[in-house]
């Protein structure tokens, strides 16, 4: 995560490193809100996150508002598929 | 799907299969809503289900609402280790 961003991509990593990031946000941001984006298979990590997160760690985080999308991605060989999106809005 | 419920469990086929049973239930069954749930890795599956059944096959269908949660699963050994779930409510 940026400095100043409060927006975390979630990626391969194990989910405890997007948490701390979570946590690492709401604390040395000025921020009520952060947001996970994830897209394909790292969607269910995103999940995994923030449900780690409000469970274990914030009591007060809310799942505020999920949104799903679709994006076309590039491949190596030239072609495009369609891959799912989805951006998690935690409010504290 | 049984014949009666509006819920479609998501698991380890392919998105397509569920994507016809959304489809199946909004035209078999007298509803407005079709909820689709899933738990750990199949619920970026339960996404993809999601998109491409709006994208591509019922324009007019709409992601209701999107819950998530964290459930206790028992392992073979005995021990029990949490798993995150998501329900997506489709509405049409």
């Amino acid at each position: 995560m940026s400095e100043k961003s409060n927006i975390i991509l979630v990626g391969r990593k194990p989910p405890m490193n997007y948490v701390l990031a979570v946590i690492t946000g709401f604390n040395t941001l000025n921020t009520e809100e952060v947001v996970l984006k994830a897209r394909g298979r790292a969607i269910s990590t995103a999940i995994d996150v923030a449900e780690i997160a409000r469970h274990r760690f914030l009591k007060d985080l809310k799942v505020d508002k999920i949104i799903t999308g679709t994006e076309e991605m590039s491949q190596e060989d030239g072609r495009t598929r369609m891959v799912s999106t989805i951006e998690i809005t935690l409010r504290q």
